[in-house]
């Protein structure tokens, strides 16, 4: 037998593992300071569930593992968090609202390989349900902008309305009936260009006159107060006006974000404000989201459900923070025990009853060895627990970086390490 | 369509996910303080791997669920932790020793569902790799008495070690072939009493007189030290002794646990000491393991590898907690704006910008159909964020538990609620 990994699913080690919680628990943080809970729901979900009209769809389904169990029930890995969140609140119709929750969890695509893409990838959703209130995409967006800074992170933070991007629609002369498709094509002028998404926009049987018009009313000015402007300049008399309501609403609440009338979003079930965060570097969104208020009455057959959420993508954050982040190691200090084993796991254990993560030589290595060993693991301080030091009540405290050694207390190297 | 979940998997819903999430937080602080890494790998492993020798066996693997992927490769979803570890330690050849890490994670059983059995369910394992030094148990012993006393959970820790029962059994004249079904027999005691575990081991074909030597050495005395003595007087000369003064260096190391010569422990790998954590009201231990010096190099067919470990079960400890520790939220305060949307979001952000969990209406409810969401949450505090009050720069804070409310500054109001 080879060892080896199934195909596109990673392991990641402690130098990988380690960014990846911290990038969680900033999250989790954030959400719960914002009075969003925890929710938890099994990866292995029914397959009608998973293939149900109003689910992912059709070309996600493809992607979806499939298999039974042993009572030959059909079964599926889900795709996603949204629609076992959808089930979730269908199975609990006693539920108080709004419901705030979060989730973090792994998700499967049994697709295509290729660049970041993976076929087990994290999502960290967080949703609320049961308020169409501007406040609660508010509350997303400042949810969003917390934790990029405490990330370190620069992001710029976009947000548009499909109300706005029908009321273009509506206002170009494209019929009805063309607006989803054309949509589509918008989303990707990040990617593709102008010229490209014109030229698709034709294909798809738009006017060269609406096309004009569209690119008219989607231009990015100086600031968000001239961009709502130009579009309104441009707006037929009335059309569009509940999606700029919602969005002079929402800039009143939050600062910092980029009001652009060409963000599009992919899914087709976005109905107010949506939003999506870019960082240098990478050309898809790293955070995306939206409000989709017919979704989950549309999923469960019943029942209004107004309802907005963001994922933020913890692959490509990852792949960001990597460069800059890498730790081998928790652990802030060392112990090597010099003939020592019983009094240096005493010390050891002072270290950790005062929260200091605290490695100790459990193989009785050499003390060149241990030094070795904990250089290769980037532990930034030593502490040596040597017999004639004891006599003295002392330990030796070792800056790995500095190289400095000091014989002090057990009580001043808690100190100096905390 | 029905809205339910597949057999066997279950959802958990925030009052069940933040005692989850408390338990997990409490083990990997401790796991860190003590220098152990984290781990991910895949919930999706090849199936060759979970089907090769000296991985989980005949019995697990007719429990595990197998399919395809697109490209037919067969797969399985992992039925524990330690074989995918084991083939991460295979792929890692250049890995520094001892490699110390934990590993926090969903496993699948397609198993029958019986009371707290189910076919997803979480392990929080903690290994050493490399060091076959006692030391390395002490640590693991060492973090499980930390974990369940910062739980606040009271448990006896039993310790016992397989070559001291090798040594019985060779002391008792059982013939070895018949060791390793007789410590199977061992095992039950706990659960199905002397006699029953007297019957079995008669049908096994060990003598009379067999168990009777048998029972005279795993006598628990009052003391580890008499337990030992007792020990000591039946064990024939020489026999054991490797396991006894493992268990004599261990018990240097380590307070407060038992030594429990009768401790067995079902699974054939372990090689040395062993350990199994009880809790009142709950027969099966709640968190074991062991050391399995041989295990990892029979998996990879190269190399040694002496490991320890030991495993937590999470199903098991959260159903101890749960009825002391139900909380519906995380929130700690619940901001009601009164015709103040705007100054009450900036309230809120002051709040979780101290890092204080702080909800808000965003929906626009009544104040008394507030008051009843916050009560039926559990909520703690709620502010009042009215206009007459914000003119003269002060809120009103109420304590839901003694009803008191007082009219102070945000300021003041955070110093409270820290």
């Amino acid at each position: 037998m080879k060892l080896m990994n199934a195909k596109g699913v990673r392991d990641f080690p402690p130098e990988e593992k380690i960014i990846r919680q911290e990038i969680v628990d900033t999250l989790r943080e954030t959400f719960e300071e914002y009075g969003f809970n925890p929710l938890e729901t099994p990866v292995i979900e029914r397959y009608d569930l998973l293939s149900s009209k109003y689910a992912g769809g059709d070309e996600i389904l493809k992607e979806t593992f499939k298999f039974k169990d042993q009572g030959k029930r059909e079964l599926g890995l889900r795709y996603d968090l949204t629609v076992p969140f959808a089930r979730f609140v269908g199975m609990n119709p006693n539920m108080k609202m709004p419901f705030k929750r979060y989730q973090i969890g792994r998700v499967y695509r049994d697709g295509p390989i290729k660049l970041g893409r993976y076929r087990e990838f994290w999502q960290c959703d967080v949703d609320v349900v049961g308020s169409k209130n501007m406040m609660a995409d508010a509350e997303l967006l400042l949810i969003t902008s917390d934790v990029f800074k405490k990330l370190g992170l620069k992001v710029v933070i976009k947000i548009n309305n499909r109300k706005i991007l029908d009321g273009i629609m509506e206002s170009a002369g494209v019929s009805k009936s063309k607006w989803n498709n054309a949509i589509l094509s918008m989303d990707k002028l990040e990617k593709q260009g102008k010229n490209e998404v014109m030229k698709e926009l034709k294909q798809k049987g738009i006017s060269n006159d609406s096309i004009a018009k569209i690119f008219g009313m989607i231009q990015k000015k100086k600031t968000n107060k001239k961009t709502i402007s130009n579009l309104k300049l441009f707006l037929k008399k009335g059309i569009g006006k509940e999606g700029l309501e919602e969005i002079e609403e929402l800039l009143k609440y939050v600062k910092n974000v980029e009001f652009d009338p060409s963000l599009a979003r992919g899914l087709a079930y976005y109905t107010g404000p949506v939003y999506e965060v870019f960082t240098k570097g990478i050309g898809s969104a790293i955070t995306a989201g939206g409000r989709y208020d017919n979704m989950i009455g549309e999923f469960l057959g019943k029942g209004k459900y107004p309802a907005t959420g963001i994922s933020f993508g913890l692959e490509l954050i990852t792949d960001v923070m990597k460069s800059s982040a890498k730790k081998k190691s928790v652990t802030k200090v060392y112990v090597i025990p010099i003939k020592t084993p019983n009094e240096s796991l005493k010390i050891a254990q002072e270290l950790r009853k005062a929260g200091i993560k605290t490695d100790l030589d459990i193989v009785g290595k050499g003390i060149s060895k241990n030094l070795d060993f904990a250089n290769s693991q980037g532990i930034p301080y030593i502490l040596f627990v040597g017999q004639k030091e004891l006599a003295k009540k002392k330990v030796k405290l070792r800056d790995m970086k500095s190289g400095k050694e000091r014989l002090i207390s057990v009580k001043e190297a808690i100190k100096k390490l905390k």
